[in-house]
């Protein structure tokens, strides 16, 4: 059985795995204090060519999300994101759990729009009844998105511009940065990211690490105590290390681009063999997650001997699924599951 | 200066403010345990026909929504209402304060469709990853809605089918509910909205009520301990006579129909002349609300002598305001008013 | 039937009550934008000699606690209350519900003490463990405590001191406060605590209005979009000129000294014969509250003739109860209480 | 530089690691589904004799106090913990942060007496005004408490019975269960938690883990949709594997007793040279923590050598400070830190 449902099915990448086998018995100090989080933080910031921002590590998505998101708003505003997004759908409502809320704006490929952003801070400065509103306090988008989608570096320019009139931070989910910045199609490098939003955050679990995502204030705008905050959300790991070792390896000889470049050839040789067997494409993906249309019968058939992630109906007779390859795909298992995808 | 701005610019009704002027020296328990608050409940239970309801008092309609909300729904339970619903856009992200998403359906006339709400909960409960997701817990509507609109007693039988073939309450907003059973082209009554809707409140504040709003729980389902979680939302009133005497004056002797009527009549005779001077009507709406579309040069002159509501802009040249009656409404103001507008 | 419940028993006074009839039909703006509540809060800054202050009306006590403590803290904060304070112990968590811990301090005779204070923030800055707890972040008294008692000018003078040295608020809850000011023994005036506080509040419900809490911030430290955030709490009343009215009132021709003068005057005569009876005294309160040891037996004879508050059981044969006078108490009750309690 | 501060100094127990190399390329479903949860689970259930438990796998300590209390709990309700409990102190407000408050006892070694927790229950329900308070709603123990101290067998069945009685359930938090059910002194099994607790949670952080605590549901009193409501707190782990492989190996062929068997063994010899040595010993405790008062002087001299955790200040020239032995304690460590503390 062959499995292409997600891009966290295996555990972690050997490189980093060894590290934490090379460093397991030394004593090091708890809650994120050790020198591994330290030298992981250093290489962070120079891959993002930020010297001057501030990094914290933590341990999922939804997690991280719910936390820049409750510590960095003002507790009567609000962040605005895409219907899509994974903070208005898929988080189990971890957001408003925190007493904000999710102001939808509509998407396109999962991507908002810098002129539907525009429309909805003019309106709601413009309506003089706004102390009744929630305050737009940030702006939320995911890159790649939960299509597989990526800003152009024009698009990323627009929306920073617009936060930046109206003084709201523009916060990136980067769950799966690494595969959108190693994506062929792409003109947005990390130090662009780096430079265009305020907050971003790099995904580890997605990226061959145990569990871990990196956020990165550019600005050094990390709210104030924000260690207690994070123990206040009961996320704050004791032994800190386990993040700090991953990242730190993760940032050493640029491993994150070597695992980027894996999930992303593999896709693309996926992605043409399912062109050339005539599969109708859902949406154009350029990274790691490729979505297509499926005969339900044929679906049936597929899942007899790969795992895939079931997206949604399309109609009464077809769905959409998805494909992910990721750092642990191999090039041989492509070829597999295309010989299965011909067969049907 | 007139004032058509809303329909809580005045203090209370006569026969309301007596009965607390009459009753001002009387000694009572507080909290809501004095005999008023007792005959009040009494008399809505029994006007709503619903002898077997538990009615608890409150103070305002945020705090009665908010209140409602979160204690009736599970802490992973979101309320489903219409995208222009007071929940979802002027309540100043109360409902998110309590920990609850509030759910976006598209809205016609302020009114949600028995298909969009089916469709949400079907595909909900279709998707086999609900529990990543935020439950609908349950339906929040308005009548009358925002726009001044009434559902139909074929719509609530729909919406009420369908909440109940998934186990969800039916929550009706009622902040304005006497304008809208006084309503002429209605065919909802107050014992139609008590077999319908699982919860809802009467509103005592846009009703000449000083403050106040009746819960109406028909089958007895308040949540446990209802009085300490409105104490801890910060809502209990120590003297809840407050809101007995003015709920008991205001259904005693079917006062809440006559200040109804007062509304409906004077808002009948206001659209008639707005419609033969020729205003472009925004909505139309059968209640106490009346929105129209003027020039902005025209809306200029008009507030030299009346106080209206902006509601939108419509364009550069033109402004969505609406004109609300209420209990207070005198006739003869409505020609003053009628009498300017033709003016312009 | 007398009544020395409570303090809140009666409606309106007459004077409040009187100014609500004058001003009912006024058509006023809503949500405290009209002028009475303009004057209310310029009258209460002269009255409390903080020219600069700013001023917002609440409706009832648990909400203001609940409301000024969850916007003036930051998240990671916590508020700093004598074990008995109403905050510890009768809001029913309201003050937990918006994510605050309630730190507690001993008490003496509900009071806290300057030294306990100032050894709970040495502790928490000595020790070096302070990011994994609650930050203290205000100082909540109440004045009149819990108890009736009241804090003499100097030891206000040394609580503010340690506040300020830490930089943290002073917040007195004044539910009671006309009478804490009224009280013979007191040497503490409203233009002391206009001074010494960062933040109060004074009572209205207990001061003769039918509910009303007025908030002073007396250095101008109202937090950012303050209508906003008590709008998010519920709290926002649309007919804010309830408050702005009553306050008003209150506060013109000197009403609240007069009022408080009553309770402390029949306070007085009550405690005078209770003495001569032999009643033990629970705790010695210059206020508006009495607190006696009774016999269970007599206490059941007592109840045939005057309610009163069970305080406390004291043991198997004994219990506290509290005597509570007002703006209401008529001293021929008085009279006619002491000659029952004489006879038992 | 030897290091005694804690028991999460290293990373993982040999046999825990190999286990996630063994298992690392294998390819598994996501968020704690895969079947290495699965039989972490049964084989947790089998050495706490509860076959009808439901056990769920977290990541941290204070996330899951905070998840467990937070969802255990009514919204109304608070936890009753000793002053000194984690959940009191040392989570930054984390129960709080979900809206619950902790409700202090006095206590004994770090223990609440079963005694002191009748008084609060009975005073609670005794007083007519509980409505107005916080209802207590469970009981949190820890064991080893903070103090490394253990209760004995009659005093849990002490406070089973109480709380049975009450019905609200006991909930121990076994951060260091390991410790305690290893120590020599204790008459308390893991069947006997099993037996005697409605909720508890084993340690993985503390016993040889990178990361993980397990909760056991000994009653199959899960809260509905438990899944969601992780995840709604951001503590669900998208490769839940991390969890359910080391749990796994932990109880395979009873690593955990072994585990635990080296931390006591090694403490009992550092507390001996410790007495020998003539160190005054600030509390006796059975487990691996053992804390001492040091003068000043020597503790300085003494950090050249080892780290130890700083407890707290004792007077001016002393100072409470813990030695804390692990899984990874070896004992030529503790003779070495023996020899350090001799020479001081």
């Amino acid at each position: 059985m062959l499995s292409f449902e997600n891009d966290y099915s295996e555990g972690a990448h050997e490189i980093i795995l060894k590290r934490l086998i090379d460093t397991n018995m030394e004593q090091l100090s708890g809650y994120g204090t050790d020198h591994y989080c330290e030298t992981a933080k250093e290489k962070i910031k120079a891959a993002c060519g930020c010297e001057d921002a501030e990094v914290f590590l933590l341990t999922g998505g939804t997690q991280t999300n719910q936390i820049i998101i409750d510590t960095v708003l003002a507790p009567y505003e609000g962040v605005i994101a895409a219907k899509t997004g994974h903070v208005s759908t898929h988080e189990a409502g971890a957001i408003e759990f925190t007493g904000h809320k999710v102001l939808e704006l509509p998407q396109k490929d999962g991507k908002i729009q810098a002129a539907d952003l525009k429309n909805l801070l003019e309106t709601f400065y413009g309506d003089g009844n706004y102390e009744h509103m929630v305050f737009p306090g940030m702006v939320y988008i995911s890159h790649p998105t939960e299509y597989g989608t990526l800003y152009t570096k024009k698009e990323l320019e627009n929306l920073s511009e617009i936060c930046h009139e109206y003084k709201i931070p523009l916060y990136m989910d980067g769950a799966r940065l690494i595969y959108g910045i190693a994506a062929e199609e792409t003109d947005v490098t990390l130090k662009d990211i780096g430079k265009l939003c305020d907050i971003f955050y790099i995904g580890g679990t997605k990226a061959g690490l145990l569990c871990g995502e990196a956020v990165v204030f550019t600005e050094k705008t990390m709210p104030a105590h924000f260690l207690t905050r994070v123990k206040q959300h009961g996320a704050l790991l004791a032994k800190g290390r386990l993040l700090g070792v991953q990242f730190d390896a993760l940032f050493t000889y640029d491993l994150y681009l070597k695992i980027g470049k894996n999930a992303i050839e593999t896709a693309a040789v996926l992605k043409n063999g399912l062109k050339k067997a005539g599969y109708e494409f859902y949406i154009d993906s350029p990274t790691n997650q490729i979505f297509i249309v499926i005969d339900n019968g044929q679906l049936k058939e597929l899942q007899k001997h790969v795992t895939v992630s079931f997206w949604e109906k399309k109609d009464d007779l077809h769905t959409v699924i998805r494909f992910a390859t990721s750092w642990a795909t191999r090039m041989e298992n492509v070829y597999k599951v295309l010989e299965v995808l011909q067969g049907l």
